[in-house]
């Protein structure tokens, strides 16, 4: 039986692998992958970033792909975004 | 209607306050509350290191008290090992 923290964890990873599987390598949100994953589960974080500035500004180490690393930094910046406007309400 | 990402990460945060809102500031997890969030809700990750461990490890700016951004190296610490765990099984 898992813990809240726990399934919550497991839907993060799920979601990443959802898209990273589409194409290629497994492990690897491509270009196209990322604006599918940006526009189904954070649209509102597309108005003022495109898909593009997304995905230069979270491919640290510019090998045109984001890994699950690179991916838990746009869950942070989410997150933090998240927090803020859940005490703005 | 949120999406599945967003709902995630709304978890996050209400556990994070769950924690955060037992004493004291409202978005500060003292010792005993980090100590309460670890048991309830990570304990496979206390077996090799005791909440005292992961105070002082998370207690980055040392103001003895886990702020949310703090509380967020946690969460990516055991995100990472959960994705390792994933493809193990």
């Amino acid at each position: 039986m898992l813990t809240e923290l726990e399934s919550t964890l497991n839907n993060f990873i799920e979601v990443y692998h959802r898209y990273s599987m589409l194409q290629g390598n497994d492990h690897a949100l491509y270009r196209d992958d990322l604006k599918k994953l940006l526009e189904a589960e954070c649209p509102q974080y597309m108005k003022k970033k495109s898909a593009d500035t997304w995905f230069k500004e979270l491919d640290i180490n510019e090998d045109n792909a984001i890994n699950f690393h690179e991916y838990l930094t746009l869950v942070i910046k989410v997150g933090l975004a998240a927090h803020e406007e859940s005490h703005k309400e």
